[in-house]
């Protein structure tokens, strides 16, 4: 039970149903996810929080499902299990297979077992990582 | 300053020796980076964190750079510096564009403005999301 | 389920139900919460822990209202469920609205985002930030 | 030494130089901070983290300074340096003082203490806690 | 419902057979936890999570109990319910007593706190504390 | 450099200096380290956080050095430099080995490791772990 109302579109105002329209519309999907009907109850922070996601996950120089495979990677580190369920969902239909689900978890367990070691050390970081390129 | 002695080459037993050639062997450098240098303090989390980080980069469903990408999305998360500067250092040495890098963050930027929402409001899960593959 | 026995004031010690007795009359309430009774299995925690909630959450140079929503933004950021849901229901109490509400998440996410910005790209920081007051 | 190049105004492109102009106007400021020079390596995370901070920083239900006060607790519970010295800046400019400093940091510390706790013990939430306002 | 196929003996490949005998074999239980049946999902990861888990904790210059108390109190800073409730259970299993277990909390608790202090006034640190031992 | 004015003893408050004196009689030091400086720009945060640590590092169920192990281990999760560096000092003074150290750091890692795998899978909790001790 979210610590808000969700706003189901029937009750919806004009403006966050223009925001249900685009994202149903820009994902080919007949209803939104709760995430949204949640936000709705700051319509500022639905608007803006989902021209936002739209722009950033919208192909570019990596692809959407790449994009997803980070996102989700992001959510894992985080432990937060409604962006875990819903990007492991979405990387799905983007086409993620079992054994990339496998292998995305597996960097994500290594990267937190060595972050935690390179931070829990200390060490020092290496002349070559700070140049920047020109 | 790390809090372990990092050990070089020179100093390193025969067992801390074995581990440094294969990792020069598997990455092509002709030194290895101070991450390795301090877990030499411990040799037995040295190898077994070696042999783990080589079987999880290797190319397998995921290619090399998507794996960087993904680690470095981690790392990002978590603040470590260290993991940062050298995850950025090798993700441009598999390939990474400066487009892909900011594509990169602004998807870290964004999941864990997310995380931090559905988290915050405490989003009821939907329904879809709790079917798994049979 | 908490993972140790939560203590009800029927069947508290004497120390314990001194601790419970300072909560309700502080707080004007009938029970304690159920945070209260998990850390009651452990006196010496319950008894420094809630002296020290109490000592901080007192009005001083920032009034009650406002303690609140920020002990919610930290606890949105760390994604503890019962934190989240003890402190808006707090929160609320304390008077904070709907806006409110929808402003704070807002924050949470975006100062969530710039953090991993931050961070992601290891920004140096501006020598204004490092003067100190004297 | 950020791992992207700074881009200062005299280098910047036309669409950066927009970005930047908006933020020296909006904070009557007469340069804008390494944050923003190091986004404008990817002209589109600029432009949007800014428009997505001017929104949610702007007076609202809640007031600039409350606002900061928000930003830098999250900031103080992620570690992130840049985003801690940065906030404790504009929240000393926006009239935080140092008794109100102090206070924020002893909710930031206490909060995390009892997130720790009430995770670690896995306390059930309260039924109260689960009503949501209609 | 984690969000892959929990892997049964009944059903398992020998590969996951193996692992699965070496665990039930190493702890001397009928079964193995859930955890386990999630990983088989990725054989590999799987594999080596074990093989690491086993050598990591196996009694060295720590005996069994501190490592599980160690265990414990990083999954509560992480806040995972499920390495949390593991974590408990196998820490009782090696000796914890309740005390000892308040004892872990209270610290886990007053940790997170100074951190987040410590952080968020960005305390120098000690000269004393830069010195390595040679 | 910290974002308050550190306050050494000479210019310290009666109120503050009654602190340090404690600090100093009961570790057996003949200075305070800046953590306690910084803290003093806030008097009650300085006084309660003292109280507070001094209460839960005594020796009680667990010896002082598994204390300190502990409290190591969730400030290399966290990630918090001075703790990291201000905790190691203490461990080692309190004995703690290179070897211990070693083992400390293999299980942070590895429980940071498992962590965020059994989040990222969202594994399903064997009943057996839900039972609590009566």
């Amino acid at each position: 039970m979210a610590t808000v109302r969700l706003i189901d579109y029937a009750e919806a105002s004009a403006e966050v149903r223009a925001v249900y329209d685009d994202i149903m519309a820009t994902r080919k999907v007949e209803t939104v996810n709760n995430f949204w009907k949640a936000l709705a109850s700051h319509p500022p922070t639905l608007r803006r929080t989902w021209e936002s996601v739209k722009q950033v996950m919208a192909s570019g120089a990596l692809d959407p499902l790449t994009k997803e495979l980070i996102y989700l990677a992001v959510s894992a580190t985080n432990g937060c299990e409604y962006c875990i369920r819903s990007h492991t969902f979405s990387a799905r239909k983007q086409g993620m297979t079992e054994a990339m689900l496998g292998e995305v978890m597996a960097i994500v367990g290594m990267a937190n077992e060595t972050n935690a070691l390179a931070d829990g050390f200390q060490v020092d970081i290496d002349d070559a990582y700070r140049a920047v390129p020109r």
